[in-house]
């Protein structure tokens, strides 16, 4: 491990290591270290990624070895694809300290947080607090990195156990995240996957179902495609998203995304049975108004 | 008919009528009368629209009398929705110049197409020639109509006549939509129904039946709905639009939408059925290369 200043002094969340260093994890370094949240931030990644993180000053440590990054570590974010994570919580728990707590910023936590029960049990609730900061995610990589990535971001906990109280350290961790200026939100790993694979999983597919329809009906270089409005562009500015994490989304919350789609497959045929009968009005006045909204 | 003042000097396209004074109406007598295209501009709407625009200075004379509008005009566009237009275009007919060509704004043209043949049999072909211009759409009325709505958008023009030469009277009206900034493209009214079923009226329906089905799903004052990021809001975007323009652009347009919408479920069902497998990764990448050429 290199290391570029012995441990600073006592911040909220002590020592931090933060495990992948794209552009949720970056961000992370970078605004724990400007809030002043973390007294030691290690960072585990390719090689190249710690030394920017350490030339930089938002890590004070780097490495290539999960195991070593935990190690004295107060709280240890994973920031990788959710099925990576769930590979590198088993990996890291028998070299973690006892006190430490483990969060993550995966898309699905359903799975997260049957993975800790499976490895920590009893003691999962206190030890791992799975988390999903709802932050853009059409950019990739920690050279797009910023400080305030989660300012005015939704970061959703899960924690295991039920009822509304947090332990003392989640607590610190809740104050952490706020201080960099995220929203933090509590609901259970099951409503979270529920509600994501409607709000969030069902629009991605949808965009992406969108450029498979035309990508059938239309060569790519069809001069008829030339003819769309911006409508065309906004409804595929999704499908540009990285096939890695979706790959890994889609399949850790399969049964949930798999219920949106088949209720949205329904909706379209309704519709489509309704073109140019009176009833269309009224669905397209309700969808409005539901739309209207959601936005306001 | 109201007057403020007598036709001006000679212009490409002389006497002007638009009929209908909403966003796109208001924002062609505005970019007409800005690029010097006509020499006399006459409102067909409401009373205070009327006046609007002539207060302003981008009508010359008001009307409520579609046939009165039209009566000394060398070109007359129809900007209501598609349904109106089909009602109106009977209506004036008989009221026409002989050298008069007609245009209209509206977002299909097949049945545009087939009303002006039955109307004028086989001087359709020089009297009328069906546009639309793929103009922004989310905000409607004539308080934002703006010279510059025009500019940079790519005008369809639908001649009824076969062939690839535009005759006189219709190469002026060409050069007058590019003098006010417009992308003038031709082809004929059924293709342009089918590439825009798949292009605009597809995206429309989606984000409208992605609204109806979170709205089966969720309350509209269900806390869980405020989990959810950005994509969401972009994807129920269009969902704000006009329900009566879309009511009539679904009717006039009933097939080719209702085939768009049947592909999209079957595409929808095959990603649903892709879920956690192989082949969902090369679907995404497929659809991702797609989305990408298209808005490059």
């Amino acid at each position: 491990m290199s290391e570029t200043r012995p441990s600073g002094n006592a911040a909220p969340l002590g020592r931090v290591s933060i495990i992948g260093l794209g552009l949720m994890g970056g961000s992370l370094a970078k605004a724990l270290r400007r809030a002043e949240q973390a007294s030691h931030i290690t960072g585990c990644g390719r090689a190249v990624l710690c030394q920017r993180g350490m030339d930089e000053g938002f890590l004070d440590a780097g490495t290539q070895s999960a195991e070593e990054a935990v190690a004295r570590a107060d709280y240890v974010f994973l920031c990788t694809p959710v099925e990576t994570s769930l590979t590198l919580l088993a990996q890291i728990a028998p070299h973690l300290a006892p006190q430490a707590v483990v969060s993550d910023v995966g898309s699905t936590k359903e799975n997260f947080a049957r993975a800790a029960r499976e490895i920590f049990g009893a003691s999962a609730d206190e030890r791992v607090l799975p988390g999903h900061p709802l932050a853009g995610r059409e950019l990739s990589g920690l050279e797009h990195a910023t400080a305030d990535l989660y300012e005015n971001c939704l970061w959703v906990l899960t924690p295991l156990a039920e009822g509304n109280v947090w332990t003392p350290r989640q607590q610190a961790l809740v104050s952490a995240l706020e201080k960099i200026g995220a929203r933090v939100v509590r609901t259970t790993p099951a409503e979270h996957d529920r509600v994501l694979a409607y709000t969030s999983h069902l629009p991605q597919m949808l965009s992406t179902a969108l450029a498979l329809t035309l990508a059938e009906t239309f060569e790519q270089s069809d001069p008829a495609l030339e003819i769309h409005a911006g409508g065309l562009r906004t409804m595929l500015r999704l499908a540009g998203s990285e096939p890695k994490m979706w790959e890994q989304i889609a399949a850790s919350n399969r049964t949930n995304v798999a219920a949106a789609l088949e209720q949205m497959e329904k909706t379209l045929k309704k519709l489509r049975e309704s073109l140019g009968e009176a009833e269309f009005r009224a669905e397209f006045e309700r969808a409005r108004e539901f739309a209207k909204f959601l936005k306001g």
